[in-house]
Order: C-alpha cells, then structure tokens, then sequence
C-alpha cells in the first residue's frame, strides 16, 4: 500500500511555515504499515492542484491532503478534487449548523464565504472537525483513497487520530492485521542516554516493535504489535513495557500518551495534594502548563509571578539582603529559589510549593550567565530540595527546559 | 522563472525529521524573486528520484536539490541527475583531496565509499562544502538549472549562501529584478473579516501582491513587489501598507514579523510604563507570553494565579461576597473581573492591570457555560474596562483565545 501526503498551501512554497504536517502524517501512515513514497507541497492554484493530484494519482492507492479548506477564495483543494473524480459539491447540513452555531453563540454575522468550509465532495464521508470549522471528507474511487484534512495543525492532528485513522482502519487496510500500539512516556532523561540503556532491546527488536523519538523534550517510544486480537496484542506488549520500565524506573512516567503534568495532577489529585508555584523567569509558565490539564483546579491553588527583585520581596517576602547587596546571593541563586519554594507554600497553605528563578536570556543578569536556572521543590513538612540547571539555546529553550525540569523533579518526588 | 525544490531521503518519508531546508530554500528563491511552484520529497531510490526528475523539468526551469549526497549506498542524488540528463560523473580533485586531508588530520582510515561524496556531474561547476565533506553541484542543460545540495542544515546553508546563491544570480537571473517583502500583523479580527475589508484591494492586486493568511489566532498579510533597488521597492510598499492601515487602524498592530505581545513590551518600555496581572482560568499564560519577549523585565512586574475562591480572596482581596453565596455574581463575572484587575494593578503599584477569569472548560463551572471568559484592564486613574468573551473551541483554545483578546484590548488601549 503506497500513499502520497500532498500539502495546499502557498504560504508554504514562499517558506513562511514549515510543512510539520508532512511529517506527521509520514510518522502516522508508517505506524499503520502505509508506505509514504512522496510528499508534495503545491500551492493555492486550481490548475497546479489537479495537476498534482493526477500524479499522484499514478503512483500511490492513498492520497492524503492537508490545507487548502478555508473560507477564501484561495482555498481550492476540494474544488480541484472534485473536478478530477468527475464529482459535485454539495454543502454537509451537520457541519453548516455547526459553523451557524458558531457565529451565533459570538453574537457575530456570518460572511457568506464560511459556507465554504462545510463542503463535502458528493459520494464521501464527512470527517467532522473537533477543534475548528472545516469539514475533512473521505473518498475511493476506481482504488484509490482520498483524505481531506485541514492545514492548521491542530485540527488536523486530531481530526487525523480521531476520524481520518479508523476510516483508513475500516476502508483501506480491510485485509492486514490490525496494528496495536502503546506508547511509553519518559521525563529526565534524553533521547541517545536512553536508546543507550534499550540497545539491545532496540536492536533484537522483531516483535513488537520499537520506536523511540523525541520531541519537544520529551522522550517517547512507540511499541507497535500486529495481532488478531486487542487481548493477544497486549499480552506482547505489556511484557515489552515490564522489561523496559525495569530498565528505566526514575524515568517512565506513564504509558500513555500524555504529558508528565497530566501524570503529576492525577496523581496528586488522587492523593488530595495542593500545589502552588513563585515564578521568576518562566513568568508563569509552570502554572500555565499545570493549568492546561482539566481538573488541576483541585490541585493547583495558584501562586506568584515575581518578576522583579522588588515583587520578590513584596509579594513573596523573600529577604532583602538575599536579593541585594555586595555579598548577596542574587535573585538566581540557590538561596533565593529555597525562600521562593517555601514562602509560597506557606502563604497559599499547600503541601508542595514550587519556585524557578534564573537567567532566561538572551545575555547575563545579575553577572550570571543565560541559561543558569534554579529550581526548588518544598514539602510540607520535608527538607527543601534546590536543583541548579545550566541549560542551552535560547529564550524559549531555556524556559521550557525550565518547566520540564521541575515537573520531573515533582513526579519524581511524588514518587518516594 | 519557476522554481521546484526536490529534497532527497528516505528519512523525511518516514517522519524522522521535518523537511527545514524546503522551508530554507522557498524563503531564499523568494527573496531572489523566483518563484517556488512545487516541493516534491521523494526517498533514497533511483528509480523514483528520476522520476521526480522528469515530473520536475516539465514543470520548473530551477531545480534545487537536497540530500542525499552522502557517502553510502543509498545516496543516489547525483546518480539520477547524470542518468536523467546523460552525463558522467568523475571525481573532483579538490574536494577529494579536502576529504583525504580530513581522513589523515583524524588519524584514521578513509574508507572507500568516502570518495562519492567529491563526485561531480560532467559540465557542472562545483559548489564547495564549508562545513562537511559532500561537493555540491551546479549545472545548466537545455534552459534548464540544476542545484545540488547536501542534505544536513548546517552544510547546505552557508553552501546555499556562499556558493549557490552567486551561481543562480549570475546564471539564472541574468535580467530579473529582486523580490522584496513587508509583513503586515493584525489582532482582534479573523481571516475572512480582514478578507472582506480589503476584497477590492485583493482581487485587484497586481503589484505589490497582497497574501494574507492565518495563523495561531493572528492573521498576516505579506505585501510582495519586484524592484531594482530596495527604495522603489519601499515606496510601492509603503503605499499599500498606508491604504491598508486606513481600513484597519485598529487592527493592524506591526509592519514587521512579530507576536502582538512583542509590540506590546516595546511600547510600554518606551514609555515607562509597567504592567501586572491577575490570572484564574489562563493560569499565567498572559505572563508567560508577556515574559517570552526578551526586555519584559522592565514592564512586567509580576502578578498572581489565582485559580481558586480561596486565592482570590487571599492573594487578591476580591471580597467574598462577591465570590460566594446565593446571589454572588460569583468568580466568573464581570465584577470579578474588575476587582481582580484593579488590585493587582494597585498591589504591584503599577500603570496597568489585568486580569481574566473564565470557565476554560471542559464542562461548565458555577453553572457557567465553557468558553464564557471575562478579561479585565485597570489603568492607573482611568476607569476599569471590563469585556464578556464567549469563545469557541477545546480547553487549550479557549485559554489562547482569552490570552489574544486581553492582549489585543491592552494594545487598542495603549493607542488611545
């Protein structure tokens, strides 16, 4: 089974985004035994658009389309679908309401061009969009399979798992055996150090198989299993992931495919622990990612943003001379990310308090260099514990490395 | 002239990595004013690559080549160009002896497969490698441009900079004028809106090109005009940035690639002016985008998540009354809103406050419907502006959406 992914778009051809699209769906279509044997950026012109799918046409049974669904006039790809199947249009009434629903709830006019984006070729299946307005469609014709998914990563992503994927189950893949997968979750530790302790494993991989990749900070690997049955599948699975969590225990977080805040607002939601957070250089970023999990209300108090040396000792307390001073330790230092731990548990009354402070960058603070963080963690009755980090890249790196190290930390101290 | 960009390997198919240099090479033909009509990846197989060769020279007069170039057997970049275009290949003398000399200072054998890397195509001029091994090529047939690049980032930009670039300006643009650019941002209003504004302006265009496009909650326009020199260009540009802005003062926010927040820092920092924050449902997230510019420290001061009544009431002061209790307005509402707003504003001492309450979803809070968000903007001896926000979409977009829009309100009333 042969697929070409072709991506709409001319904000791609003038290289103003990058077609992340292409790689998900090459990582997505080869978890599914598909084999992707070309991918092709076009850009928003009927002509070239049929010319490309009539190539691709000649060369693969699955044709998957990212982009080109909008309202405007330039988004084409259904349009020049349709012409090359012989097909109409026609407007899906689920998807319309759902778009009228929209305007009206905002209290806005809907422009006559958004009718566009529930269109669906004639003969297809609707893929409905869970996170924007443009209806995906699914289609095969004379052998050969068509999906229509938005550009916007972020309904694509989930329109691809949630439709697009058991709709290629269903229709294309009728005679392979299904594909189980799990997928292993790690925090602290990177990709090469932890392909180094699984060699072996990664090397004598047959069944299942092994796949690890990185992303974002974070470490995932994808076991992957053919089987007739979920049950058989995950007899194999289940003892590939024993023998690796054997290897890697501080670093296994969770086995599916979340991240590690979702681990840690569970576990302390579970267990009816509170947290709170002071931020110096991430300005809130830990909260925020905290935040993003449903249900951390009940974990999650909430805390201080101190960006400033004077908001440190307002708002937190923490004592002047650690701040300012010829012998003083500075904002970024041990000392004051202990004080920031443990004065904000103390004032919001939580059992773990967590502060971050450090040089952010681009270029020193306070004569310390970019990329020095420190971290602490305060319990409730425990010793505080203060990481230091020397992390690299830039402004943004360096925040994020932040955030993903003080998460580890706390999974890692919920753990004990 | 028209441009395809063909990257070679295996690896991009199966989504191991994401295809940066098509995104490098459109944004650098761009600029040199060739347009990029196609990117094609195909994998490491002679048969296809010639085919995308041939699929290729029907449809550009440059093609730009990357990767596969390496020393193993599945390099086969240069192979299928000499096959296609009925040349030989031979050895480079210089880069050969660049490779040995490399081998020697090492201390260590050169294997043989080693030599493919300084192959050059019959008649091409050789496009030196600053920093790896792989000889790039450069070669003209029947009206026709071929480069070949190595694959790896950090070998084919400064060999696209250095070496290709001058080749294709001497070569190909012998009578071409250069293309440049000049980027429009707007807050506060959606694709087809903006669209509609300025549907005369667009379907007019001919010189400069209006291309707008969405993303993350931001629409821009790019303005695009050949010129012979950077002056004329500017004064075609200038023109349509002018006519534009006059549709859309309160909207268009930069001239230059940069997030709204960007825009913000800068003109608060230029005028001495600090800002604070209280977040419940974004959890930071307005401090952390804020804080994401570097030169944030001097506007923004700090701040509280308050994602409980508790911390409300605690951090804040919001009285109780107006949190809880039968006939409270309760913590998402407009009066909480404005509370939260004018004291953080009034703790922190600073010229502004914000602050944004809401039900993030999934599911309702207090009997209140997901989506349904009030943001708040306190400033020093004004009055509170306080605005109701029923936003659409998952838990992630709704709190991104309730970000934008107190950003967007902060930057209209900095205006004022």
């Amino acid at each position: 089974m042969k697929a070409e992914i072709i991506a709409v778009g001319t904000e791609l051809l003038l290289g103003q985004i990058v077609n992340t699209n292409a790689q998900y769906l090459s990582q997505e279509l080869a978890f599914l035994g598909i084999d992707v044997y070309f991918q092709t950026v076009v850009g928003d012109n009927l002509g070239r658009l049929k010319q490309a799918i009539t190539i691709a046409q000649n060369r693969a049974d699955v044709i998957v389309f990212s982009g080109g669904l909008g309202p405007t006039q330039d988004d084409l790809t259904k349009d020049a679908i349709a012409e090359v199947l012989g097909r109409k249009m026609y407007i899906d009434e689920d998807a319309m309401a759902k778009i009228e629903a929209l305007f009206k709830g905002r209290g806005t006019v809907m422009t006559e061009n958004n009718r566009r984006q529930a269109l669906i070729i004639e003969g297809s299946d609707p893929l409905p969009n869970e996170t924007g307005l443009a209806l995906g469609n699914a289609i095969s014709q004379d052998g050969k399979y068509y999906i229509i998914l938005p550009g916007p990563p972020k309904e694509l992503i989930p329109m691809f798992d949630h439709q697009a994927k058991p709709w290629i189950v269903k229709h294309v893949l009728t005679s392979e055996m299904p594909l189980f997968s799990k997928m292993l979750k790690f925090a602290g530790i990177g990709e090469s150090l932890l392909e180094e302790k699984l060699i072996d494993l990664i090397q004598n991989q047959t069944d299942p198989t092994i796949a690890p990749y990185a992303k974002e900070g974070e470490v995932t690997i994808r076991l992957s299993t053919k089987a007739p049955t979920k049950a058989e599948a995950n007899v194999k699975l289940n003892e590939m992931e024993a023998k690796i969590k054997a290897r890697l225990p501080q670093h296994l977080y969770a086995n599916i495919d979340v991240p590690i805040e979702h681990t840690i607002v569970h576990l302390m939601a579970d267990q009816g622990l509170t947290l709170s957070a002071a931020e110096s250089c991430t300005g809130g970023m830990v909260m925020e990612t905290i935040t993003s999990i449903a249900g951390s209300s009940s974990v999650l108090k909430g805390g201080f943003v101190t960006y400033t040396n004077e908001m440190k000792e307002q708002l937190l307390g923490v004592p002047h001379h650690l701040l300012e001073g010829t012998d003083a330790p500075g904002a970024v230092s041990a000392e004051t990310a202990q004080e920031m731990a443990e004065r904000v548990r103390t004032i919001t009354n939580s059992d773990f308090g967590l502060s971050v402070t450090g040089v952010a960058g681009p270029g020193e603070s306070e004569g310390k260099p970019a990329g020095l963080v420190y971290i602490g963690i305060a319990e409730k009755g425990k010793e505080t514990e203060v990481h230091q980090l020397k992390l690299h890249g830039n402004r943004e790196s360096v925040r994020n490395r932040a955030v993903k190290a003080i998460l580890y930390r706390l999974w890692l101290k919920l753990q004990s």
